[in-house]
């Protein structure tokens, strides 16, 4: 191989820089991602115009960030990267729930509610119950499992969006299963809502046709001792914007029903059981 | 395939998402920029904690940018990905003088100086006579050629670098061919110098074992009615980062002969030849 860089070596140029006594992980992720970029360049014949183009573009990306706003995360999203990160690291045995997004919106010590509590705050929206089994892959019940539940209003906003407008903790909650493994509470009925879509992202998705919309979801992050991290969402089963996730969070299996009941307390009724894998 | 994200089917639940009516060059290169990104998550197995970690990189990148400062276009430097991008869009023929990197420190406007100028106005460094033709891919003299030169002074910095420490337009001018095709400007031998290593970049190339030098190069801008833009620099033969620029800029056809002169009017001597591509 040359010394210098060529078009057809220009791979092994980059990668055989790297020093000898530097940490054999980062070692190998880096010279995978020149050999998979180097890759898409030469795929495309990318121009030096559409280069420049995409310099600018990830310039702003970072610069529109904030404590606030992290707009590569979006971009990490929109481009299904987020969505296939968490797949690759959480593959689980048939049966078990599956993972997804964690999403920017979890907000850390949530108040802890007796079994059964409302969590819509500020009375919008259709109610409706949750409930279900935190069970094992053989359906024993698992007690003492914490459910940590979120979701926006009716209105499609969290309440970290909306601090001026929205109760603090509006539906927001954690609730401890018992021995019997059951979880309920009442919340609403979520509504889909679009991503930031006023920054490059949104103009990224604008150019490729896509709409920012997420399909209406409740967030669930449940942990039991002996059992991994569960991270995941269910879905409304009828909602518009089901199979065309802005950030392709949607799986088969998280989708939940959403019953109509109507008995004086509550409107909807969605059950589903979150079933963990052993660590 | 499932309407819904599967990790095996990542790069097609992505790309089925564009819209119909859309720059069909667009939907090309993204298509392509997906495959190859989830190609690279998946090769390696990245883990969520790697990926935060470039989130954050990322963020900080864009965040460094300013009028003076473009830390992306750094990034694409150190990563070989300028270098290649140069090279898919400026294949020659044998014999024809290559490119490399334009580089961030090209003025427009330069004074058009009489043949021999000398250019180094700063009274710094081993004065060197730079000469030679600008010919066609036969040989033949091309008249009315724009040669614009441009480098460091002898302490490794471009004079916009150092607004209110150089002479404007020190060690910058432009040469017009006559019939001819002979070029020549007195300028000083160059030397090496790093590429800025204070932001989230030359953390990189420090993790990587890697030093952020650029061997001694002059820059050329080459341009002629009927001939291609050469975009190029000539390198100093005996430099200690000839093979190790932080850029990948050297070519092997690059590297130019300095010769010790010493005749009372100069020290070095550098003679090349500049061979254009009919467009």
């Amino acid at each position: 191989m040359s010394q210098y860089f060529t078009e057809d070596a220009s791979v092994e140029a980059v990668n055989a820089r790297m020093g000898q006594n530097i940490n054999p992980r980062l070692a190998q992720v880096m010279a995978s991602l020149v050999k998979h970029l180097h890759a898409f360049a030469k795929d495309v014949h990318l121009s030096q115009a559409e280069w420049d183009i995409a310099i600018e573009f990830l310039t702003k990306t970072g610069q529109i960030c904030s404590g606030e706003r992290q707009e590569f995360i979006l971009l990490s999203d929109v481009l299904g990267f987020s969505m296939l990160v968490d797949a690759i690291n959480n593959r689980r045995p048939a049966g078990a729930t599956e993972n997804t997004v964690f999403g920017p919106f979890h907000v850390d010590n949530a108040p802890e509610l007796p079994m059964g509590s409302n969590i819509s705050l500020d009375g919008k929206g259709e109610s409706c119950r949750f409930e279900g089994m935190v069970i094992d892959l053989h359906g024993n019940p698992i007690a003492g499992a914490r459910v940590d539940v979120w979701s926006d209003n009716a209105d499609g906003f969290y309440d970290v969006q909306q601090p001026d407008i929205q109760p603090k903790w509006n539906n927001r909650g954690v609730f401890i299963t018992g021995a019997d493994g059951r979880y309920a509470f009442q919340g609403i009925k979520p509504v889909s809502y679009p991503i930031p879509d006023d920054g490059p992202v949104g103009q990224m998705l604008n150019h490729l046709g896509r709409h920012p919309y997420r399909p209406a979801h409740m967030h669930y992050l449940v942990t039991a001792k002996g059992f991994e991290k569960l991270v995941t969402h269910t879905f409304v089963g009828d909602d518009t914007y089901l199979s065309s996730d802005a950030v392709f969070g949607v799986k088969k299996t998280l989708i939940a029903p959403f019953e109509h009941v109507n008995d004086g307390q509550t409107i909807w009724r969605s059950p589903f059981d979150f079933v963990l894998t052993p660590v």
